[in-house]
């Protein structure tokens, strides 16, 4: 399968649905991403660029797309959506995973009204959940990502230029984890995306999940074992 | 794959998700269905159940379960829930479907929450569109079902008892389709569940389709072409 | 009674409420469109506009005001309003036709906004269902068109540059309707528009309707039988 | 026209649609009521169906119908459904006025959704508002009750039984008006409903109005000025 | 306490929260005001400007801060949270009162949207309802307002430029109050203003409240009487 | 202040608000827990009620109250609400913590509605989120429990009889923290509950929350330092 992955900054497809990402990788996938701006409002675009490449790379991600729009200024107009056609058409993806458009960056909204008028006629599209999603946001669809979740955490070890922000700070709670072990080697790290994947593995039935709201899905019926 | 529908009366399931379980059995998988009553309260029970054993047959399901529940009185309490975790546990199907809560029907809303919390630990819940449905119904995932909308037509043709119901009175409509064709057979069919096939197939991008609201879904990933 | 719709590009009007429309001038009222755009981004403009003024004739509406707007580029902003206003404060009509919010299309939803701005003091506004209404929509007033489904079809039948457009596609199902009937004659009429409104017909309890969210209703008493 | 005005309690129906209905009875229509137990949990039983009665006459409702259900114990099943369906039958109302199941008090839910069942095939079903409304009551019609909005304040007047309740209490507010005025005359009666009736009648841009959600609604289009 | 409130033209705020707002500067608190444009699309913008100031006196605001963006041209862009988020840095205030986005005004919908963006980090986070809100605005926290709801009408008063709009309407109502009491010195003074006081106080369980959807809402928990 | 939380059965008030009634004690408040049922379906109901005591003890809060209910039957009727009503009238709580409605859960679904109702005339009533909270739960309300989570942990151990529900379920992640700290001498402490309150910790901006829906919260304003 071919799979796309829509978001407006870098790192916005990481943080929303990172692990699924290496999880389609790890089971035989083509993963694209389409990254469409260069996140410019909060940080060097070149710099930013590059910590993007890399962190595909760690998902083993097969390509990364630029929209090349302007970071805070993204629309739900028709230069959004033809950019997002144009990759549409050339990947002709099986999934596209794209922004909530529930979610309090405006940036994120116009992302993901975008995204589904470019995606009008595509099988299945999944809304994933930023840290910026609105509290209504509310998840039909998941995806069991305790295998790969360690590959996001690694892949977000790449934005060091966003340590500052809130979603990617370290954990300094009593509780903490002894030095010892797993997340402890990276810090900064969020809690909270932690968090949310032990929340949403709860929701559905398994240890660590990303969570989707379900834009379309046309279901695919394959043969069983007593078909002819 | 094991796939269990829970209605509340027979013909609910037919209704709500024939042509989809028709589609199920055709590619070679197993189909229970869970009739809650022998919806007594509309005919007389034992021709009601013959007529469902009957339209079963055309659907090619595995087995129907009966529920024993008293008709207008299925109440969302434990012993609506136990009666269905009860086939759950004997069946433990991947998919099952179940009325959607959001019906004007008492006996619906009431099956569909107990469905819910029966099937709390269960992978995949899909929520089916009686011709009772809230109009707030909003469905999320499709099937296309343009292989297999005649067999739900005959289906349905077996339920020779319910059909002064208006869901499936005739077509007098000047534009009615000429005797010699398809559905002219069964003229007492709605049109109403094929209007509504070829709207949601529209929505799904299909030519006739059914429609579900996701209540939980955890998607399996396969390996693709690539996968070591 | 004076009727004023607005539809964001010419066919817009049709698909949402062309039946409606049709069964107000056969019951002598008069009809206003409203087009903002002349759909030049997905065609010629003049032969858009063209097309438009003969659905229109179709359909018998009394005038056809033009937006001038920007096909694509709709807002939800002043100069829309403004636009809408101006035709309202001439034509003062008791019912206003208009794009429901709830629509995947941004120019839809933006027209949707603004039409519900611009109608803020008037009596009655229903909003129209695309077909690319997001599938949240929910009709709550229908209107019977059951006797003016074909002038509907026919005036669809005026947008020839459009036929390609997937609502405009022919039906080629195995159970299609003999040539010798009514709709075969138009084949490139969507299946989706006249499965739409069966299954609003079979929600209102009657043959073929059309469905309309309620954007504001004033709700009027007229004398009765035993009025004084 | 024939108008059938359901509610849970004595004086239920005053406060949710008592104004309006007393407009299609000015107008002259058939009003009737029914009303679904005698409100024995707040009040001696007798009594209050005397208060109701005489309630009535103040509206100059045609006649009023006793559901005979027990108060505090209405449930949404089958009981309900066939009692209301009865009047219905019997009636054949053009339009009916029921709770909107957005109620806080659990008998004016299930009242509402047993109207809803049993109306199902009624043109126009209207939902009002109790003073015990969920918050997310939300209006679509409204109905100008300026001119009768006095003739509910003495239908309320009727129920002396339940003045302690806190809706019918007295406005002790410094802003309140002179005692030569208007309802200075009937102090226990509440300051929500007349709030209520000034906020919904700005939102239908008229002096006073009751608010409803529009359970179903089939638009009939009378003939106009121009028609054949 | 320092209070911030938001609003996108002048008379916005006082119609939203003027009365909490007096209640917290009468309680000792410090209270701010950002007022996003001069309303120059609704009158002379120095006119406005000083009737803003002489209300923001009438209210004991502290301090009346002007946005300088431009008169129905509010985007919920970057520019819209920059001006925000500016003042917020300033002032660091403990509660924000911003415009709901259920509201019908494009400018009252954006600066809504771009306060909550602006206001991420902040703590306590509520949304007013405007003349203009959609009405699904659905308040669920209260002030009670008894206490300086006359000074919110006082306030009002100032803005002498907006007399004709609806929301400013005086009381024509046969039931209107006597000339020689209370409101009646301001008599074009709305109505939906007290009467939607009354209305949001009956859900309170006060005589006069302004309600306010929750955006965000960190409880404090104070020490109590046996504390250590 | 005097709070008052209700459970359905024991162990649902603590999953719910445990952390924050921690903190409500802490800070010299007076908590009261009224559990409605025994949980008589989920074990021997003196031994489940003997875990209750326990975990109040750990809670320290002041007393508990027991409802006397079926565990399974709870209805949202009027035996329901009496039980409930006749403690809050008991205690006269400044605020009301209970089931939101939005679960999955029968008892927790029908227990919310009836505290609604019981608590009509009470100034807060906050909604907590069980594990079966439906994924439509939205908190708008959120209390910081970054130094009262270790005691909820405590509070859940008591529940002995209850370690094998998915809840209580161990972490056996690789990435689990090493022995020698914190959550690791309480094993069978839900992943799920600490996953949560890091989540909604990051939704408020703290580092650990428990998020609420407003049923109602009237706000009261205190003397500011330049109060008079």
């Amino acid at each position: 399968m071919r799979i796309l992955a829509i978001g407006a900054h870098p790192d916005d497809i990481e943080l929303g649905c990172g692990a699924s990402l290496a999880l389609f990788k790890k089971k035989g996938h083509e993963v694209h991403l389409l990254v469409l701006t260069k996140g410019e409002a909060s940080g060097d675009p070149s710099a930013r660029e590059k910590e993007c490449l890399e962190s595909a790379k760690i998902l083993c991600a097969d390509k990364v797309h630029f929209g090349n729009l302007k970071d805070t200024q993204i629309t739900d107009g028709i230069k959004t959506i033809l950019g997002i056609e144009r990759v549409i058409h050339k990947i002709n993806p099986e999934i596209i995973f794209a922004h909530s458009p529930k979610d309090c960056h405006q940036d994120h909204r116009n992302a993901g009204l975008a995204s589904m008028s470019a995606a009008r006629n595509s099988k299945k599209v999944l809304l994933y959940e930023s840290p910026a999603a609105m509290r209504d946001f509310c998840p039909q669809l998941f995806v069991d990502v305790t295998s790969t979740f360690e590959v996001k955490l690694k892949a977000l070890e790449a934005f060091g230029s966003q340590v500052s922000k809130i979603y990617f700070k370290g954990n300094n709670h009593p509780l903490e984890r002894s030095p010892s072990v797993g997340l402890a080697r990276i810090p900064y790290v969020s809690n909270a995306s932690e968090g949310l994947a032990r929340f949403r593995g709860f929701q559905a039935g398994v240890e660590l999940a990303e969570g989707f709201e379900v834009g379309k899905f046309l279901l695919e019926v394959e043969n069983g074992n007593n078909s002819k």
